[in-house]
């Protein structure tokens, strides 16, 4: 396996050569500057990707191996008007990828928002803080601040006068921090902020759309775009759910094992590819995650190695510490440690150490949510343990 | 197996709230303040003891297993007129230990200077810094500026042609460089930092002390506190010499396994135990490590992990990142496991991440030789990772 670390560009605050300290040698990154919708040009791939691979006298070398995320516009995911001319862009960023030889893209399918979190820095008792998904303060949000129309049939009665307490308890400045976290796109998210209008509008361009005709885009989206990646040889990515579950009322389509059957019965194409979540996929309990490894090896190209642990009645979780909570990371890595020797030397799988708690220095200073350089190197250095008791020592 | 962090007291720029957010639940300490052979009061290491194991509401808790170390007088290895007074002082002070019920104790036999390096930040290919031992460097100090009367017969004609090629090529800065690194004391060392007329007046102390002689003195030592140890539960660990081998001309009696062997032959009592420090034994290459664990798994009470890389002929190395290295860092875990499980859930081996590189913020700020916060954090994570590989998740 290669290990990998998401790097958000030279405006961030992790830079290369932190990176490169923290012993990860793949970057996983994206033009992320470039607007949602916009055609990447080979020009600006490979001026990113010099910036990435120019490697200082005596220093170890980083290389470009995976594009997360090329985002796809809310068009195609609706199949909206502009959508054929979208899918036309979405394509000629991947041949602008592939020029400069970079052989994975992952990309999710999320309507209207990406991940999801109603906390960023709950304080775990180590005294390292964690991102948390409040299944309640959601259902306050959804309820009482953006108001959806419909959203109370989604909820039991119980849950509405939980929720309806715990709002009217929010003073403004929480009622503003959740509405912020909610709804400003998380780092890497590949949908718009949001306004609390704009919000509705969306949510109204959605209706009419299920699951089954999600579903259906995003075949039609795969049938259009595999044929161009597999020719170029670059293997695509499809990133679940997260949480992966229905949320605003909206259909969420790569949840479980059998979502993504679904899709890969339906485009078999080598290019039609599993970026494997644990963080997100985790949250369920019926997913059984080595179990899902076993059955997708084959097309688990990139890996996101995460942890969660799910609360009360399982609807709300918070990220914890790599090794802990709900996933068995050694039982994960073992399937797909047996995929890579199947693979033999080539092409073995990108994984990074997702998200990280945030701990010592990154407490003190302007962090990018979930992505703090000190929580997320414990993380890669617990995965790259596991790796070499495994007896496959990552690349 | 038990994660320990060693901590250097209240004043060290790494606090216990740093330490509990890094997973580690075991400290490590001394007494720091308390001058070399100067008996410690039960009182003051209960205050430290409260100090450490008084946990913060909805915080983890640590608990203080290890000390690391009560200092050796030099007149004790020496066998010189106090020997008998500081005995009976240190005996004293593991009363007082045992009293506050710690149950481990570190100690180490080194004469005149513990661990030695001759640089504390070599960088690495990662731009992290190591510390290193610099065979050239170190006969330079020895030879042109320690002035070492007979030490020119402990280096062959092509190593005092090559160190007087470095010592003339050394700026004022550099020698003074050297000179404090080696003299100092590095932190946690139970010597005191000596000026270079004092460095020869002690080595002047130790002529007629040869390793015969010297191993008797610990044989004396240990057959004195013993006894004490034993009937009071409290396990003694000797640490292995850093680098194990003669410096300075000095015996070193605590480098080998037949080192210890003859220890533990004189010695019987349960309460002789060993300190198994990879990275100090596994400088020298016929150290097998994993076999000495092994032999003398029963006698193993704690645990310092870390790899050492040896360059060119083996007499220089450097540190290296916890999993690459000289040390099959897996094989060794493997033995204190399969110890681990022979002993049961009772009196599990106490580990630490021993140093480890200095990077990210650490690289920006004043750190404790060789304990940085973050570079032992990735250690120990690494650590930890192949314990819950091998399905002994560390308590």
């Amino acid at each position: 396996m290669r290990q990998g670390w998401r790097w958000f560009g030279p405006e961030a605050p992790v830079t290369l050569d932190d990176v490169r300290q923290t012993g990860a040698t793949n970057i996983v990154s994206s033009l992320h500057q470039v607007p949602i919708g916009r055609a990447w040009t080979e020009k600006e791939v490979r001026e990113r990707q010099s910036l990435i691979e120019t490697t200082p006298a005596d220093r170890s070398s980083l290389v470009w191996s995976v594009v997360e995320s090329i985002p796809i516009p809310d068009a195609v995911k609706r199949r909206g008007g502009e959508a054929k001319a979208e899918i036309e862009a979405w394509i000629a960023s991947l041949e602008a990828v592939a020029a400069c030889g970079i052989p994975i893209v992952c990309y999710n399918f999320m309507p209207v928002v990406d991940w999801t979190r109603t906390e960023l820095d709950y304080v775990t008792p180590t005294g390292a803080t964690a991102m948390r998904f409040d299944h309640e303060r959601f259902a306050a949000f959804d309820l009482f601040i953006l108001e959806r129309p419909d959203a109370a049939r989604d909820y039991s009665d119980a849950d509405r006068e939980r929720a309806r307490i715990i709002f009217e308890a929010m003073s403004e400045d929480e009622i503003a921090e959740i509405t912020r976290i909610i709804t400003s796109a998380l780092p890497g998210s590949t949908t718009e902020p949001l306004t609390i209008p704009a919000f509705r509008e969306k949510l109204v361009a959605y209706s009419g759309i299920d699951a089954a005709k999600l579903r259906r885009h995003l075949i039609e989206f795969l049938e259009a775009v595999t044929p161009a990646a597999e020719a170029r040889g670059v293997k695509l990515t499809l990133h679940p759910d997260d949480p992966p579950r229905s949320l605003f009322g909206l259909p969420r389509i790569a949840s479980t094992a059998d979502d993504y059957a679904a899709l890969f019965d339906a485009v078999p194409s080598k290019a039609n590819g599993m970026c494997y979540c644990t963080g997100s996929l985790g949250v369920r309990a019926d997913n059984d995650l080595p179990a899902i490894a076993r059955r997708f090896a084959s097309r688990i190209y990139f890996a996101h190695l995460r942890a969660t642990t799910r609360e009360g009645d399982g609807r709300t979780f918070h990220e914890s510490a790599h090794l802990e909570g709900d996933v068995d990371m050694v039982a994960v890595l073992r399937e797909l440690v047996a995929e890579d020797r199947r693979r033999g030397d080539q092409d073995t799988i990108v994984f990074r150490s997702d998200h990280g708690h945030r701990m010592l220095d990154d407490l003190d200073k302007t962090v990018t949510p979930g992505y703090p350089a000190i929580g997320r190197m414990r993380g890669l250095a617990e995965l790259r343990g596991i790796l070499h008791a495994l007896g496959a020592p990552p690349s």
